[in-house]
């Protein structure tokens, strides 16, 4: 096992460019865009443990100490580099209210304390796990962000709390989370705490996982959350695609900090199975809303797609954690495809509004269909973002994942600095006892070309990823390439390296098992894929063909913070009042094509959206 | 309105080729099968009204009074042509059962006297007048095989006593029927009796649908039963699919009967609406399992296709119907197009087992996708054809529409004689006075050649269909054309005619506005449309592409009998793992394509099947 360690973000700064505009956003529009929200909706509100049947509050669900755990989380790392002693009095009232109303054993949970008091440690489906996981991880970014340690110990407690129930007693309802999350975030405090009871209890949770039936509600199998099977024996990647994949980011760490092969084996394992038959373009996972599963092999249905943001949040998580253990650029990769995709898909433009589900084709005609039928059919996906959810988990998800970009660019090793992502960005860090310094000046991902100057590197290499979707890179310096990665000897204190990656347009296709896609193709420029909304090309988008030798025109769109393209195709048309005519009376006129990028889809009016598209 | 009046399947001799075998077997197979299982259901046994709460028989279902109906309608249409005392005895039986079981006011009805009496007429959507209306409709089929009239005046009895509750008294808790039948088979038993009072009570019926709120199960809209409107109002089909081209079909008849543009007016938009948007290329409609019904324009989605065996029946009833007061040969070409079709696929090859649902596309992948979500999505018609239903009102529609192939074959107006259909046939019967015969000689639909000959139809015109499928077709006498008719004049006793149809394959589109069919074509060869099988193509079927500038190579197959095509294709395959690989990177081999008849799928191994291909 060759194990790296990540920079963290605190280390990083994303100084221009197209996701520091993304960041500034999610300071100052989205991260409140969310409080408001969680106010109005009283979730804040329960963190005072006031509820009552007889009052008029909203009565608390399962998972919002989870939602507002993420929200913390989330505040806690801007306030990290963007000190705001508002947020931060904001967040010290919470911790204020969780350290009044936490039970004298170190038990914090608000559905289960105010509502349903007899209802604690029975039922598996019930989040009580998932959102101590959450909470961990806000208290460890919040003392990280500001050193203040109260929510850490807090924290530090219940979970002492939980090892006893869990581990020692065996007196739970159950023995493993019903939604995984806890493993990651006991792993996250064993590493900031160095505290050793907490990575034990990460493996407890997950080396009984699988292993003994397990309490299930009525409409799911084992494989919903994973339990069909003991963890180190699992090869395909099944049921709640983001229970999976926190599990996964679970296993990975704790295969790192435990050097357990088998671990890693089933780790790759799954990860391959995943991005080689159960992956959208996107980066989304998931197909299916029933469970909000992975299905099987090859299912990616485009218009009914589930693909929640947090599947791909999740995906990214998994595949960043791998790269910890395994360094190929495989798993960077697809850290960038979600972020670029299938993760920023699920945020407006302009910050304030969310989608749950991410499908790859809007067709209104569907959703006219299910209206007609009265009862529906397979669900649809909205069509347009939503400022709020009942089920609020993708929210605050997103704000965490933007402002933590900075994490997933570089990490450390024996053989030297890898360099993952690519923006626009200075980073300052330790490694082999120097203080190494990179920068890098691009305009990414609207052009290909990235200068970094490193400095503090002497005799380690210095890696860099080219994308797997990069048909051409050059660089100013010999390099050999491995897993991946353009590794560079370094043999100077100061370093400049000119990277130059061909961001032209490009087609691609599905495998051909991929029965959704049959005879269509996407189109993807860098990192981005695109898609065609009837805003700029009409209505029945099934039928444009793009011409095979089209030549692709781009051009910067201020609206969409992104290249779009022009392409040239043809539109399938028919005089014919017939429903059915022979082949040579459909005819075809040429038509100009315009992609967006798919992130941007549904941002104008609510019309139809299609990524993969027909060639003529 | 032109009227015209068709010839009795009585009087036409199916003497050689496709539908004499059909015919054959349904006679030898088919209605014995369904008797067969019918026994062993209960339905004959319920005809003795004996069941109780605490005896062991099945308890009847509410319309098994139909399911039977249908089955002596059927063994009516048989017997007029083939006696069979034991056939005849076992008819004779169940009548004298109606006439014991039957009420003193006229009613008669199985579950409504011994399951629930005090539900009689309380209920609109528990078909009391569907069943009413097939029982009809086989009392009028029976006394025109046999002249035996006990069943007809049992059902004028009931009827009588239906008049007087629902246009006199109007004491039933319902206005006009949930699921229509009744107003055909009014008109039917009208047109065998001459008695005024049954057009009446037919005209009721219509007229008064859609004019009042009418009870609904909580489930359907009012669309459903096409109570949305009253009919003279109505322009797109609507609703439960077999329910509305019943109701069409007794519209088109009242019109005939009454001389009533306005419902011609309705029925001409409905029947264009259908064919223009909503109707498969196979002829079945109803494209939606929720409601069996009608979805929007447009929607016609293959892998959920429900296009019920008695839809496409209930549209060729429409059709026919249609040309006895519009004479066009667009009414003849989709009661063709249903019977070598979308009902022909209803029926197993060797008569046995039967299709409720006859999807275009079998991809068993979905079914895969759909167990692995366990609760479902959007319902997959099954796969393979099964001997019995629960709700069988197919099989006996099955039986009772072969044997009434010669109905729809000739009909007679002012202007002359009109051939619909082509067969293997003799024909005699009187018109202007004189005896007319017609002989086909033909191996339609297998090829394209007819030899007309005629005698007895002096100064009459002798109308030829030239259906719309046909590209080119030659005759050996001069015609003009009328109304997709080729009209020939008939100057001697003795009349000779040569008809050539160019039946080669031939390659379809649907309109571009289909949104499940774009890019995608379908095969055609005469009136019979082809499908591909995984049993003669291997897996994945929606890549193979068949080359645009393909030979087509058609020869006889006994099995299926009738032609199959072979041709040549491209299947699309890529050597990468990877789920997405640059359009380069996918590679086509050459690959022979074999095409059978759409309506014989699923007659050999229980796999893919797909209508829609791709051209390359």
């Amino acid at each position: 096992m060759y194990k790296t360690n990540p920079v963290s973000f605190a280390d990083v700064e994303i100084n221009g460019g197209f996701w520091a505009k993304k960041q500034k956003m999610n300071r100052d529009v989205t991260l409140e865009a969310v409080r408001l929200r969680f106010e109005e909706t009283g979730r804040f509100e329960a963190f005072k443990f006031n509820w009552t049947e007889e009052g008029n509050l909203s009565k608390p669900h399962i998972f919002w100490d989870s939602d507002i755990a993420k929200w913390i989380e989330s505040a806690a790392l801007i306030l990290r580099k963007n000190p705001d002693k508002q947020l931060e009095a904001k967040v010290d009232e919470i911790v204020d209210l969780i350290e009044k109303n936490q039970g004298e054993d170190g038990y914090f949970n608000i559905f289960f304390t105010v509502c349903e008091p007899e209802g604690r440690w029975k039922n598996r489906d019930a989040h009580e796990l998932y959102c101590a996981g959450h909470l961990t991880e806000a208290a460890v970014a919040y003392y990280e962000a500001t050193g203040k340690d109260k929510f850490l110990q807090l924290m530090k407690k219940y979970l002492d709390y939980i090892a006893q129930v869990f581990m020692v007693e065996k007196s739970a309802g159950f023995t493993t989370p019903g939604h995984e999350e806890i493993e990651l975030a006991l792993v996250k405090l064993y590493r900031c705490t160095g505290e050793q009871r907490f990575l034990d209890l990460a493996k407890f949770f997950i080396d009984e996982r699988g292993k003994e039936s397990q309490s299930l509600t009525g409409w799911c199998n084992s494989k919903y959350n994973q339990s069909h099977l003991p963890v180190r024996e699992q090869r395909t990647a099944e049921g709640h695609s983001v229970r999976a994949c926190y599990l996964y980011s679970g296993m990975a760490d704790l295969a790192k900090e435990t050097d357990d092969e088998e671990l890693l084996t089933a780790c790759k394992a799954l990860f391959d199975n995943i991005v080689q038959r159960r992956m959208y373009i996107t980066g989304g996972i998931g197909s299916s809303h029933e469970g909000e599963a992975f299905t099987v092999d090859y299912d990616l249905q485009n218009n009914t797609a589930y693909a929640e943001t947090c599947a791909a949040i999740s995906l990214a998580m998994f595949a960043n954690r791998m790269k910890d253990i395994d360094m190929n650029a495989k798993y960077a990769d697809i850290v960038e495809k979600v972020y670029y995709n299938g993760f920023l898909s699920g945020l407006s433009l302009d910050g304030k509004a969310f989608f749950y589900e991410n499908p790859l084709e809007i067709l209104h005609a569907e959703h006219d269909r299910h209206k007609s039928i009265h009862r529906s059919g397979e669900r649809l996906p909205i069509t347009r973002r939503q400022e709020v959810f009942g089920c609020s988990c993708c929210p605050p998800n997103v704000t965490r994942f933007i402002a933590a970009f900075g994490d997933y660019m570089y990490s450390t090793g024996d053989n030297g600095v890898y360099v993952h992502q690519f923006a626009e960005s200075c980073a300052a860090f330790d490694y082999c006892g120097a203080n190494v310094t990179i920068n890098q000046v691009t305009e990414y991902p609207h052009d290909g070309k990235v200068k970094f100057s490193v400095c503090g590197l002497l005799n380690k290499h210095f890696c860099v990823r080219i994308p797997g979707w990069c048909a051409d890179v050059r660089f100013n310096k010999q390099y050999t390439v491995e897993n991946g990665y353009a590794v560079f000897a370094v043999d100077n204190d100061t370093f400049e390296l000119e990277m130059d990656m061909d961001i032209s347009p490009r087609i691609y296709a599905s495998n051909p098992l991929v029965f959704a896609n049959n005879g269509r193709y996407a189109l993807q420029a860098g990192p981005i894929v695109y898609c065609l909304e009837e805003d700029d090309n009409g209505s029945n988008l099934r039928d444009i063909a793009v011409l095979r030798n089209t030549t692709f025109t781009v051009h910067y769109d201020e609206f969409f913070g992104a290249n779009v393209i022009d392409a040239q195709g043809l539109r399938t048309q028919c005089d014919s009042s017939a429903l059915y005519v022979p082949a040579d009376a459909v005819q075809t006129k040429p038509v100009d094509v315009r992609f967006i990028p798919y992130y941007a889809f549904a941002n104008r009016s609510d019309c139809d959206m299609l990524v993969w598209f027909k060639l003529s």
